[in-house]
């Protein structure tokens, strides 16, 4: 029985608010033009599931609200820097229908200010004063590299295994809510037990997250950071929905022959990638996929069974919903 | 009197190689071709100045070697971290004569692959237990971004002060060597007033260090990275020789106007180059600021007095001899 007498973000909005201020002051810089260019795109940032993950993940326990405020702030920075760095990557001149920083600066301007992000969520990691903390947010930095560079590395190539997939969108979204989830319950003195826990509910529910993305990068029209359905297979990448469609494929059949040509980037045209989206949609993948985002849910929400607090507990489950609600 | 029985690098030798390992170790990735390219990378990183100031600040203290260790293999992947995205703000080709990631891998690549190292850096840093050496170690990142981001904010402007200048190479060279110094005393429980004047110690050499690298600049006709003499300027990096050649100048001169057109981009001819560089070799600017350099190198043997152990204090004036033997 679930008791959702208050909405998670009413109870967490203080102590998110906190994370905000902190995050703000950690983000000024020196230089006037871009100073304001990193506060809007820090002010821009979504709806602080990672900081709110780390908080609930903290709040049965004994938590230290300075503490937990500045690694809060310190996980919300390290994922603004790595998207900064990401847009970078990918050259992407919007980031949910805003024009990025790549827009505004040199590429050398914005790999310096995501470094200088960086530093400043290291030292929001220090100020925690834990070693292991500062451990896990350098891990989490090594393991969004890992997979964004196997984002890369993979690219192109249809012979890739569930493994290989899930160990990209690992790095590439779980880590940070992993991570999250992890440093919360550790730096409020949570039992070794309840920290592994609630790692792996962080875990599964970035799992869950990316899942969910894949499949609404081929479901919705426009996706909601302003790109046209099928970018990931313009850009070669190949994601759960696509492979589950290829496996079902006969090799010798036309579907898989269009298939092979835009994931190997022999035929880039809109026509061509629009025709696999609609075979892709015309197929079972999706919903086989939405049912694997739905096993990945519940099981977070069996992880956190262990939070010995119930209200926490209660917003710990409604977090993993709202990976679902993201697409509404 | 000076007992310089033995090299500094023949003494430290086995510390360096024991650091030299840790960096090789953490610098290797799971990625085949990129992982030689790193470590080749990694390999031809000169002489370990960072690391071998890092293990002399600590000497005369009660260092612990594993923790030295760690914390001289962080500082110097800092290094190489900073280097790979460095090279892909200038767009270099070519790094101390051989070929740079750049050349070798898609721009979104080496992002990535430095984000790696920065990534490992902090797990050393991390792995010294000490949160007041990962502050150091996160702080020093800010200031490398930030005396990096003012070299690109400050180009093509020749209405710089001195302190603009001091700033600006504080952040993108000493921060290293004196964090590196701070650390090293700091993590071998020196006194706090040794702490304070290894870490003077260390910004002061890595001010030299810069100071003689763009006297070189303009001195050498290929430097030692394999750019051309006057590099800085082609770039409109306005650098101490530049700043008190053009004091000397009357502004109303034909070598002014030169020197503008070349620092404001309006003449990016090797001509034009050549000529203003030839103009401020004619001038007393490199010799006022070698006497500049000379100033603080021994502004550092000064540093170095409290040192309380003969051999170790030696060590670090031969150290801060070796920023001038660079140029030989």
């Amino acid at each position: 029985m679930r008791l959702r007498t208050r909405d998670v973000f009413t109870t967490m909005r203080p102590d998110l608010l906190r994370v905000e201020r902190r995050v703000e002051q950690a983000a000024t810089v020196d230089f006037p033009v871009v100073s304001s260019l990193v506060l809007e795109l820090v002010r821009a940032g979504g709806k602080r599931l990672r900081p709110l993950v780390l908080l609930l993940a903290g709040r049965a326990y004994a938590p230290d609200p300075d503490v937990l405020t500045a690694a809060a702030a310190g996980i919300e920075l390290l994922h603004t820097a790595s998207l900064v760095h990401d847009d970078t990557v990918d050259r992407s001149s919007l980031r949910r229908g805003r024009p990025t920083l790549n827009s505004m600066l040199t590429a050398g301007s914005v790999i310096l200010l995501g470094d200088y992000l960086f530093a400043q969520s290291a030292m929001l990691a220090a100020a925690t004063q834990s070693p292991r903390a500062v451990t896990i947010f350098a891990s989490t930095l090594a393991d969004i590299c890992d997979g964004q560079l196997r984002e890369i590395f993979d690219a192109h190539r249809l012979d890739q295994s569930r493994g290989d997939y899930e160990r990209r969108i690992y790095g590439k979204t779980a880590s940070l809510f992993a991570g999250a989830a992890e440093m919360g319950a550790l730096l409020s003195h949570a039992p070794e037990s309840h920290i592994a826990a609630l790692r792996a509910y962080g875990s599964d529910i970035g799992l869950a997250f990316q899942v969910i993305d894949d499949i609404l990068d081929l479901r919705e029209a426009t996706d909601d950071l302003g790109k046209p359905a099928g970018n990931d297979l313009r850009q070669g990448t190949v994601t759960l929905p696509t492979m589950i469609y290829a496996a079902r494929l006969d090799e010798r059949s036309a579907a898989a022959a269009r298939l092979r040509a835009v994931v190997q980037g022999e035929n880039e045209s809109a026509e061509a990638i629009d025709e696999v989206v609609h075979e892709i949609r015309a197929s079972s993948a999706l919903a086989e996929t939405t049912a694997y985002a739905v096993e990945l849910t519940e099981r977070a929400k069996a992880h956190v069974r262990i939070c010995p607090d119930q209200e926490t507990r209660s917003m710990l489950e409604d977090v993993a919903d709202l990976v679902w609600n993201r697409s509404a």
